[in-house]
This record gives C-alpha cells, structure tokens and sequence, in this order.
C-alpha cells in the first residue's frame, strides 16, 4: 500500500476541479499558505494530499480556491471512506485499491468509475480529516487554538476564517438529470438512481420515499372518494374503511424498509461499515483524554449535559407544550366568543369576525413554530452534544413533539373533548387544506421567482464579452456560491410527517384526506426536484441505509391513529347505541378491539421480513465469507 | 499458523480426559477405526487432531472412548471458536495464539488458563466440526450417506451409532461448588462466577436471573404485605400499589439487561461473536447448492416450510387454543352444575363434589400441556427448520402461547366476563400456591430421591476390591453415562415466566402474590442447584450474551399487565362510582390512563440505556481500535 501512495507524484498533470472553498477576504496569507499547503502536503507527512488551484476572479480580495485529485488519489480515498461497489459477479462488496480490477467498470483509464458526487465526498471526507499535527493554534489567529488531532477544517469554519466549502455542479449532467426528473411531462417513476449519482443517497432517499408514500395512499385515496360520496354517514363502512386504512399504513411502512433495503443495497450504502464518528464542530469542553481514543481532546462530562437535558431542556418543552395548550383554549375561547356577537348582532362585520379567531390562530401558531424552532436549536446546541447523530436525534425529537401538538391538538381538543365529529371534519379538512395551499405557494412560487432571478442573472453575464472556459469557471462559481445552503431534508419529512398525521388519525372522520395527500404530493416531487436542482448550491452526497429516525416516527403515528380511530368508533352514536344497555361491555368490547388491531398490527410488522429474501441471502453470504476468510487465517 | 499446528506432535504426551463418546454396542470395528482415526488425524488432513483413549471397563461390547487434547491444542481451538479472554491491561479481548502473551494468567505451562469448561466446549466444537471429505457413506453402513461437508458426528448420531457425547464431572471442582453454592446455610448471593465456569454461561444466566427476579420480587412482596392486611378493600390505594407495580418491573426487566450485560462481558460472552450456524441434526432436504455458502449439502425450499408453518401449524395451534378454551367453558359449566347440586342436597358429598370439577380440570390442564408439548416438538421438527435457533424460537412461541392460555384463560375469563373479583382473587391464589407447590415437590422430593439412589450405588461399587486411579474413572464414566441428560433451561424459564405472570397480570387484585412468588424462589434456586449438581449428567457449556426470546416474553407479559390492570381498575365499583353520569368520560379516562402509562413504561424502557456506560465505553473502545487498525492497513 505504501507504494501506491507515492506514485501519486506521478499523475497529477490534468486538474478537475471538484470542490470549492471560500476563505474570508480578511484571512492572513500566511494562514492560506499554510491551509493550502496542509491540503497539498503528502499523507506520509499528515497532508491530505489532494490538488489546489486558486481562482482568478475579477473581483478583489477575494479567496476560492478549487480543490482537486488524481484519479489515483480518489481511488485511494474511495478505500479509506468504505465505499462498497458492484463486482464483476454482480455481488456489493467494499472497494479496495487491490482488488480494483474485480469490480465492474473498472479501467486504470477509466475516469468515471467514480461518480463526481463520490468524489466529491471523498474530497470532503479527506479535508475534514486534515488534522493538527503539533500546531498549538491556527499561523495568524493565536485565539484559534489546535491541539494534536483537531480537525482543521471544523477549527478553520468555526472561527469564521474558512466561509464555505461546496461541491462544484457539472452543468451537462445537471440538465441531462433535469430533464429526465421534471424536464417532460410523463407518468412514471423519478430517475432515482441518476439523483443518488448527483445528489447522493440522503436526498435520493427522501424523493424515493415521497413518491413510494404517493404511490402507497393512492388505494387510500380511491377508496376514499366512494366513501366520501355515497356512505357519508353510514358508520359500519367508516369502521371498515378505518380498519383498512390501519392495516394498509402499517403494510406499508414495513414494505418500505424492504424496497429501501433492496435500493441502498444496489447502492451499496446498506453494506457500507458505519466511520467512527468525530465530534461536532460546535463541541466544546476542557482538554482531557478522551476514554475510548485514548486520544487527547475536548470533553465534557455526561452528567452535565444530563442534567441540561433534564433540568432545562425537558422542562422547557413542557412548558412550551402548556404554552401552546394554553394558546388552543384562547382560540376555542375566542371562537365560541365569536359567534356568540354574531347570533347577537348578525351583521356583515359580525360575520367576517367569525374568521377571526382562526386567523389569528393560524398565525399566532406560525410564529411559535419559528420561535420554538429557533429555541430548540439553540438548547440543543447548549446541551453540547459530542456527536452530530446524537444532536440531530434531540433536536428531531424537540420539534417533532411540539409541531405534533401545535397541528393536532386542537384536533384532539374537538374529537375527544367536545365530542363534535362534525366540526372535527370541517377544522381537519380547512387545517389540510390550508397547509398545503401554504406549503405549496412557499416551495413552487419562491423557487419559480428565484429561478426567474437566476436566469436573468445568467444572461446578463454570458452578455459580457469575455466568455471563454476558464472564466465561465470563475462565473460558475461565483454564481455557485451566492445560492443558498440546502439544510438537508427535515423540513421535507416533518411536512410528510405531518401529512400523513392529518390522512391517518382521523381517518375514519375524512376519508377524503388522502385524495389532497396525493394531489398535493404529485406537485411536491416537481416543486422540490426544481428546488434542488435550480435554488440550492449541490449539497455534498450522504451516504446513508435508511430513512433513520424518521421511519420510527411514521411508526409511531400509525400506532397512535390506532388508538385514536378506535376511540373515535367507539364513541360514535352508533356504536354507543349497540351497547346502550351495558356501560361495561361497552369499554370492554372497545378496549379489546383496540389491542386486538395493536396485536394484529405488530404481528404484521414482525412477520414481514425487513429485507427481501434474496438481500438477505447476500448479506448473509458476505458474512460467511468473511467468517471462512478468518478461519483460514487463523487455521492454515 | 501453520507452523504452530505441527508443534502438536511433540507434546501428546499427558492425557486428561475430558469428553466422553459412548457409541452403540453393535457399532462396527470398521466404523470405530475410521471415526477414531478422523478424530486423531492432522489439521491439514481434515482431521480434528484430538486424543482418543478407549475406556476398558468390565463390561463386555461396550464402545467408550475418552477424547483428551493436548494444552496447545486447546489454545488454537480457543482461537478457532473465537473465546474472549481477559488482557493484563483489564480490557477483555478475542483470545488468538500469537497474542497468547498479553492475557491475564497465560504462562506456557499454566494448564488452567482454559477452564474444563471451556476445554470441553472447544473439544465438543471441533469433534462437530469435523466433516466428511470424498466419503459417500459412513464405512460398515452404507444406509448412512455423506456428502462432503457434512458433520459426521451427527450423521453418526441420527443413525444411532454414536449414542452420546458428554463432558466428564470434575468430582473436586464439582464438589467445592456444591458447597459454596448450596452446602452451607448463608444469607447472600450465589457463586456465580464458578457456576459459570464449571457449567457455562447459559446456565449461570439462568441462575443468575432466578437470584436477580427473586431480589426485584421483594420490594413488591414487602409493600402487598401491609396492603394485605390493612387494606383489603380500600381501592384508591390498589391504584397506587398497581401503578408502581407496573414501573417497577419495567424498571427491573431493564436493569436486567443493564446486570446482564456487565456480568457477560465479564465473562467474555458480549463479545463473542457468533460463529456462522450449522444445519440442525434433524434437518433433511434434497441435495442442492447453498446460496450463502456455495457448497453442496441438503437444501429445502423456504416456501413449503412457510406453508408447513401457515396451513398445519397455525391451524393447528389455533385449533389446540380454541380446545382449551372450550375446556374451559365445560369447567366453568360444571362448576356451576357442582354448586346447584350442593345447594339442592346439602350433604358430606356435595360439598366434596364442590373440588371435583377443580380437580378435573386440572389434571385435564396438565395433560393437554403435556399432549401439546408433544405435538408442539413433533410439528416444529416437521416444519424442518435448518437452524437450530429457529427450530428453538418456532417452538418457544408455539409452547409459550399455549401455556400461557391454559394458565391465565381461566382467570380472564373470570376478570373480564363474570366481573367476580371475588372469585379471581380465590382463583389466583389457589392457582398460584397450587402449582407452586406441585413443582416444589417434583422438582424437590425427585432430586432428593435420585441422590439417595445415586449415594448407595456410590457406596456399593467403593466396597468392591479393585480400587486404582484407571478403574475409578471407568466407575464414574460408567456411573455419569447413566444419568439423566439435562434438557436446558425452558422449563426453568417457563415457570418464572408463568409465575411473573400471575404475579403482574392481577397485581391490583392480589398483593400478595409476590410473597408467595419470592418464598417460591428461595427454595427455587437450591432445589435446581441440586438437580444441576447431583441428578444431570454435566451438559456442554454454552456461551451467550443473555437470556434470548425470555427478556422479550417477559417484556410483552409486562405490557399485557398494564392492560389488565388498569381495565380491573377501570370496572371497578368505585371508579365505576366516581363516573356515574357519564359513560363517555369513564371510558376516556380508562383509556387515557392506560396509554400513559404505557407511554411512560415505553419511555422508561428508551431512558434506561441498555448496558452501563462503562461497558458502553469499553465496546466503543474495541470498536474504535478495529476501525483504526483497519485504517492504518489502509494507509501505510
């Protein structure tokens, strides 16, 4: 291995760039010289080893630099990061410099055999590996302090002299992809596997769970529609179709593991090894030794950030929770004061005072959700989480919580307080419906407009007259690094999220919840395709195996739609009206019915298989090779 | 490696017996020689390199051979089954023979570095692992066919050639255990660290969850003690008992895993891993491809075991389930024709004809457990599972299901039918201590007569003249050959998990279970060391990491109490009383109630993390240790 690394010096005459870095335009040059050097440096001396060439921009002072590496270079890195490819005998296994020539596609002089997303995910990879070697603080900012294995790029963006860094786009495979994902109007399925090679598997992920969620409500929806039209009130149909509904959310989820294993296994991320996780650049703590490294850095006792947690976090949230209750009884208040003015005095005036108390709510619900939000973010870095999983966990769980209550208190308030079926259709349709009027004019309209800006912008500048390669580099970028930073998918899983909360936990109050579901989420796969490929920079491809928390999350809803569907056909006149003679059999007879579904529901989930049969027998046939491969070495 | 393997011809000179092989008295000498001559030959000839000594007892025809191997044998067979040893820097890691120098206690002439155990289980590893090469049969019965691969000893087992394997008793260590486990009267724990070496791990666990239930037991005992007394009929405060009922155990099935997890990595178990499973001994099929392994061996098609599993075995157990609830019913039907008849003729007989029904019903119960146990055995070996572990789990649920049903039918039946608390407080109890005290005085009084059997014919063979080392062992091998063979620990986990049961299940309804369920226990654990000690033959050890499928039955027992108990609670008259205007409410309270405190219990189950910190760290450690060994392959 050792000797590969050296003929690096060979290879390095063709330079493509594959990353930008943006360095503040006060930074020191020393600080640059030393950065860049760092990144040229050989791996032998602690040096990442990878190309830099500064780019030359009309505008002055400022820093980007483009980083690049030999083919060679991204092979090595595409050993050290795991990355599992197809082999010649059409098994997944993890790529090694060694056994290069057993994988499918592979040439010495093949340069595609990475794709430009893994590349640059190598690149990244490599930099945020750069370490400290015996630097004691950053050359030019003594406040920016190092010790030995700090990673310089989290210390370098941290104190704010490293601005970004980003992947470059490739224009020709950018258009090549739009026009296969929105670019036609066609019926079918998106180009999943040309997204995950541009994009990465985090985002293909998310549009492949968007369209399978579309896909999976479309029985729903079908049945729905009958229902709504002819068997409005016709009870007994409601529960069958509310027991179909349970039955189906749960088949699907479980189904979803399955096609989700089958995808990220043709990936190969399902066989990639999990990295030892470092520490997140906001971490911070004293200097000691770290017990499971042996290694000197920062660290910060568990019982503290327990104690945060439980101390502040927890009864912050709660106290937000009240809050937001609180804020629920003002409005039924205000609503119920509303229309007692309009029967007093039924005017025109009095009338439109009737939307007001949902107005106001409707914002006032808007402004805490963004402070909340921005409170949650702020506690959960205060808890001072070591690692970024465990920061992303907390602060899901945060916001999950109180975006559940704030949408479906006034839900729950409706059903199982005043026991008022009719206004909990009417309030569950207007909340649907009003969601995603709103979430669909924010992501189509602003891309639309943004994009408008873009192209004007474009034109204007390919109207000047210099217009040769390596200036519609320098133009590129400079374009590149204005647009936004794509946050990664939260937002896009909380709204599904919440979606599939408003189709599944009355679902025997509004059939038609799904029929919206669908129409809304054709046009979602468009609004947000078009945001990621025309509004954001390219975020750096995430290799990932699932879903993640996200798949407990839906879980867990159809769990609750469960409860909250038989409660609701329990309490139904109808029903009421079988055990008008027996308050006991009444309880029994819905209580058992409940746990009887809960019963069958996991029952479902256990008996379907989280991978498909022929996954499992690959990955079952990696492990025992990898098992007789230790035994011969042990044994021979 | 290889040059070690050959360093085993010098040092054959010691034998110690370890592991016994009985083959049957008609075996041929051809297939004797042929087997002995495999399980002495060379590694490199397929071999298992072992020693082999036949036993000469005064009997005439019978085939005992004693297995032995030489130390250096053992530690490379240490390292081929993947034992964890303890380091000298306190950190346990997977024993390997080059590496022999850095663990704890290891010196090359230090033979109790591996204990007996330990040694046996290797032997019994390698002895299975044997396989046949190019041999189409077992020579001298062509009837019995090989293919290559196949376990030759268990192909000599299910033809009935080899009758047994067993590991010899260490008489001294055996009784040195015997008096510090239970030789003595003493307030305290058990030696569960010996047990473990001396029987493995399997068994040290079940000991040592029996010790850790019957500590958790007495909290509750000590708090339905006073609840017994005073408080018999004051409900408010059953609703408290009932509801730290429920949190304790939650809390305690947690901790277990907590203790559990400290005390296997201790053991080395934790981080064992697991060797790829073998075919079990019973599994059969047409000869086919592997596709995991790519060898030839019999293959069956996974669907007809699927449709095995749904269109005979389901039908079937549901059918068994359905048959015992019918027994039920004609149970309850007699009683009630019993108490008619006492009250038309008050005399001697009728009161006697009051138990009959009891006493029928009972010995009915035990022989349908018995009969379906059968069954159960008889179906899951024709659904022809290929693991052994899956043919275990089949079985489990098929009995666990069953056994459940026959125990608590009855008194659900009671609780939520007839509404008699009365009468389910009666029945509880009388269940309760009943079957208590039959398997007090099977698992007791059996014991204790075998171990007066065993203790004369001891006396007799010591009376005889001839009394040497050699012969003396051909007495005890004789003598342990005899014994019982010890089944494993089901039955033991069975009944705690039946005794949680009635324990959990009606805890609001009958305090005082618990009291009942720890004076169980304490006699419990001397009467099954007894049994281990004196009645079974020594079984094989087994290493594991916990109790398996036990934890996940207890933990589903543990949420079904919630269930019941918070329903007994929700028909009582008092809570009845306290919602008597409104039917609706009640039925909201009961069931609001209920899922939080399944919420909670859920939650509890999330905090509670699964293994200490410490131990936590220490994983991480190795894990972190092998990423960065990896790594350094990688790079340098």
């Amino acid at each position: 291995m050792a000797q590969s690394w050296s003929f690096l010096d060979i290879c390095e005459s063709d330079f493509r760039p594959l990353v930008v870095i943006e360095l503040a335009k006060s930074a020191k040059a020393e600080t640059i010289e030393w950065f860049t050097k760092r990144i040229v440096d050989k791996k032998a001396k602690g040096g990442a080893q990878l190309l830099v060439k500064p780019l030359l921009t009309e505008k002055e002072g400022e820093n980007i630099y483009l980083v690049g590496a030999s083919h060679l270079r991204l092979l090595l890195g595409a050993e050290t990061v795991g990355l599992v490819k197809e082999c010649n005998d059409n098994s997944m296994r993890t790529f090694t410099y060694s056994s290069r020539k057993t994988f499918k596609g592979f040439a010495d002089d093949n340069h595609d055999f990475l794709t430009m997303a893994e590349c640059q995910y190598i690149i990244k990879h490599e930099l945020e590996n750069l370490r400290a070697k015996d630097e004691k603080m950053i050359p030019g900012y003594p406040q920016a302090k190092l010790y030995p294995g700090k990673s310089i790029v989290r210390r370098l963006l941290t104190s704010g002299i490293l601005v970004q860094i980003f992947p470059l786009q490739d224009r020709e495979e950018l258009k090549k992809l739009c026009h296969s994902w929105y670019g036609r109007v066609k019926v079918g399925c998106q180009p999943l596997d040309e997204i995950r090679s541009y994009f990465g598997e985090t985002i293909a992920l998310y549009f492949a769970f968007l369209e399978y969620f579309t896909f999976a409500l479309i029985p729903m929806a079908v049945i729905g529609i009958p229902y709504y039209v002819f068997a409005w009130e016709d009870f007994d149909k409601y529960v069958m179709f509310a027991i179909f509904n349970l039955l189906w959310s749960t088949v699907m989820l479980e189904v979803w593991k399955r096609i989700c294993a089958t995808m990220t296994y043709r990936w190969g991320t399902l066989l990639m090894k999990r990295q030892f996780e470092e520490p997140r650049p906001g971490f911070h703590g004293v200097l000691g030794i770290n017990p499971i490294t042996g290694r000197e850095e920062p660290v910060y006792s568990s019982i503290k950030r327990q104690l945060r947690i439980y101390l502040v976090s927890l009864p912050f949230v709660c106290f937000c929770l009240y809050f937001s209750l609180y804020v629920m009884m003002i409005y039924f208040d205000l609503e119920e004061w509303a229309l007692d003015y309009h029967e007093e005095n039924d005017s025109n005036f009095s009338s439109l005072m009737l939307f007001v108390p949902s107005i106001i709510y409707a914002v006032v619900i808007e402004i805490m959700n963004r402070i909340y939000r921005y409170a949650a973010e702020f506690l959960t870095s205060w808890e001072n989480h070591r690692l970024e999983s465990s920061y992303q966990n907390h602060l899901i769980l945060k916001v999950l919580v109180f975006n559940f209550l704030n949408c479906f208190a006034s839900l729950f308030y409706i059903a199982f307080v005043l026991f008022d079926m009719h206004l909990l259709r009417q309030s569950l349709a207007t909340l649907l419906i009003t969601s995603q009027i709103l979430n669909q004019l924010a992501e189509s309209l602003l891309p639309y407009w943004l994009q408008k800006r873009y192209n004007k912008r474009m034109k204007k500048r390919l109207c000047s007259p210099k217009i040769d390669k390596d200036l519609s580099l320098a133009e590129q970028v400079n374009l590149e690094k204005e647009m936004g930073t794509y946050c990664g998918t939260f937002d896009d899983y909380l709204e599904l999220f919440l979606q599939f909360g408003y189709v599944s936990l009355f679902s025997c109050v509004y059939p038609l919840a799904a029929v919206f579901a669908v129409l809304n989420n054709i046009t979602e796969i468009y609004s947000d395709a078009l945001k990621m490929c025309n509004v954001y920079k390219r975020p750096f491809a995430e290799p990932t195996a699932n879903i993640g928390v996200w798949q407990l999350a839906f879980e867990i809803m159809s769990v609750i739609s469960v409860v909250t569907n038989c409660i609701l056909i329990g309490m139904s006149p109808q029903v009421n009206a079988l055990f008008s003679d027996s308050k006991m059999e009444h309880i029994l007879t819905v209580a058992l019915v409940e746990h009887l579904l809960l019963a069958i529901k996991f029952t479902i989930t256990f008996v379907i298989q989280d991978k498909p049969r022929d996954i499992q027998i690959k990955l079952a046939k990696l492990e025992f090779e990898s098992l007789e491969a230790l035994k011969r070495q042990i044994c021979f």
